[in-house]
């Protein structure tokens, strides 16, 4: 195991009935708050209500800034960071899923910030303060309510680049897991892809077993998840699935399975972003896509810990490891199709001639990452595998 | 799943040669630290003068506190807060395992306590305000150094009480597995059968499955500790093994694989309270006694719960519940037994003519907990199960 640093301190509120509890959380950070969410779904499933009716019980000012979209972009979230400031508000508070608390922290660190906040993005500036951010989540993935990390799109150019920052934890978040009641089978399915995938990018770090601990983790999590969904996609309705997805979706990404991993990179995150960034494709329809051909690409390097993964999570007898190997990412990506996740680009609608210019985007966003062995070639034959 | 809320605030600075920033780390909390440990053995196996040179090089004022006994008692705990009121210290440091800590987080309890410290174990008062505490942990076991628990044992009346509060939860804690390189056989058998009954608690507090989740999660760390620990008996200066079984004693009480559990009470160790207090055997021991004896009391009530833990964890291919489950227990009680933790009152020198003294001790603690189906005669019943 390596030597690691970890702090998790957000608070979670977990179960039925605990939104109403978010106006008294919310007071401890101020008196005014700035409500952000997206394009008004949570008007529809009565999230709206339960959380403004916690907060005017509580005697909060409220302002509201609506209109976050699925891949958030930069130019929302400097009219967000206007307001903010314009208003003089004291706490932000994301009501929503990894979009809206994404630019949410966006807003809470550029609301002191004397760059421009996409210097946070491109690691020109180090953010030094941010308004405390609390949330109420409403579509689990991004594990964003539990972490530090927060991912935001640059229309100009399609740069989807992300910053991490202590200051930008949420320092209480409330996850109710009824409010996915109504998340549509696509959506749900997206949820489980991304979080198996955040496991998935510290598992493949190295070639081998890292610890039979934090391999367990992932293992068991992501087995987890598999089962969850599957009870999703008959009964949408379910309580403990909705519940088990929930919770196992925030511990896939906050830190605990990634413990211990060493300093590890997200190359299946960065073949993706141009995706969303230039499609405007759900986060996790990306993922389905490349990360099965991110493992084909890693197999010659990675071959014992592919085969370990297939034999632990989808249970293949093989002993050869190159076969175990092969066999485990056609499950993975039988099990994506299965769910109703796309595994091509063509599925996704994105065309076999648009590869060089992904390639390009991919390329600039593996520099920022340090990614230096994705050039943009490499990610172009990568990309190759999932025409 | 059941609600809860989960807030873990805890920073952990894990990995070989991480003491030397200990110094640092008090240094953010203030100028003048009480440095609490045992008995010595820190000044042996090289510690004590990692920690001497960290805090020396930060250039704090270090009160030294020392011989702290494991089942710590509570009149040195009183000694501590005399020490630590006359020299007005900032911050308390704990170096040692579970005593010390525990001991540790009473005095920065007491510190500022206007009542008895006794009445926050007996739950009388309730705590308010505590002096930081920061741990360098050396003995794995009770996840202290990650929750927000103390036990101490008032000698007079043989009481082994504990309490919680996040007043006492440690800030920092630097683990580093290389100081249990000297950690004897026995302590550290002691230290997974520990560490393996905190979560079972957790575990068994349903009859049947509380979620694939928290039950994976258990079922998990569980198998990795008990591999661990077999690395370690052979070699005890595993790193790896070492790191793992470290990591995940602190997993196995921090909060997480009982977050969904539901309240949740602790039944094996209110039976083993009594057994470390009266006759001052290490806590693991006592645990290993009474565990299986409690499994065996329990079976009526939750044996399609015990059948799993028995096909999961040894890979028990019984169909029968009553039968999974009873040979479940009989294995759990080898494996004790294999790592050399003893499984009967005898083989830990206590007489059978002491099982009513025992029992009327066992009562208070289970009064005090709020047990109530655990009057005198139901735990003498429970101890026959293990002369």
């Amino acid at each position: 195991m390596k030597n690691f640093v970890y702090e998790n301190p957000t608070k979670i509120i977990f179960g039925e009935g605990q939104i109403a509890r978010i106006g008294g959380e919310v007071k401890q950070f101020g008196r005014k708050v700035l409500l952000v969410y997206g394009m008004g779904s949570i008007k529809k499933n009565g999230v709206y209500d339960q959380v403004a009716g916690s907060l005017e019980k509580a005697d909060l000012e409220v302002v509201e800034f609506s209109g976050v979209k699925a891949n958030p972009v930069l130019s929302h979230a400097r009219r967000g960071i206007d307001t903010a400031r314009r208003e003089n508000v004291d706490v932000v508070l994301a009501v929503g899923g990894g979009s809206v608390i994404d630019e949410a922290k966006t807003i809470a660190a550029g609301f002191y910030a004397d760059c421009d906040v996409w210097d946070f993005f491109t690691r020109r500036a180090v953010i030094q303060k941010a308004l405390p951010v609390l949330t109420v989540l409403t579509v689990s993935a991004s594990a964003s309510e539990m972490n530090a990390a927060a991912v935001i799109t640059r229309e100009e150019e399609a740069q989807k680049f992300s910053f991490r920052s202590p200051h930008i934890q949420p320092k209480i978040s409330i996850l109710d897991p009824t409010v996915q009641f109504s998340l549509d089978a696509a959506y749900s399915a997206y949820s489980a892809v991304d979080a198996i995938t955040h496991m998935l990018e510290g598992y493949f770090n190295a070639k081998e077993v890292i610890s039979p601990l934090q391999d367990g983790l992932v293992e068991t999590l992501t087995k987890v998840i598999m089962e969850d969904i599957g009870v999703i996609l008959e009964n949408p309705r379910d309580y403990d699935a909705r519940a088990s997805i929930m919770w196992a979706t925030t511990l896939a990404f906050n830190g605990l399975t990634t413990a211990g991993v060493g300093s590890f990179s997200l190359p299946a995150h960065m073949l993706e972003h141009p995706l969303s960034a230039i499609y405007d494709i759900a986060h996790g329809a990306g993922l389905s896509i490349v990360l099965p051909a991110w493992m084909r690409y890693a197999l010659p390097e990675k071959e014992v810990k592919l085969a370990l993964f297939a034999r632990r999570v989808f249970g293949i007898d093989e002993k050869d490891d190159r076969q175990a190997a092969l066999r485990g990412i056609e499950e993975l990506k039988k099990w994506f199709a299965s769910i109703g996740s796309p595994v091509s680009l063509k599925e996704a609608g994105i065309p076999e001639s648009d590869l060089e210019k992904i390639a390009a985007n991919a390329a600039v966003l593996a520099e920022v990452w340090g990614l230096r062995d994705y050039t943009a070639p490499v990610i172009e034959e990568i990309l190759g595998h999932c025409i």
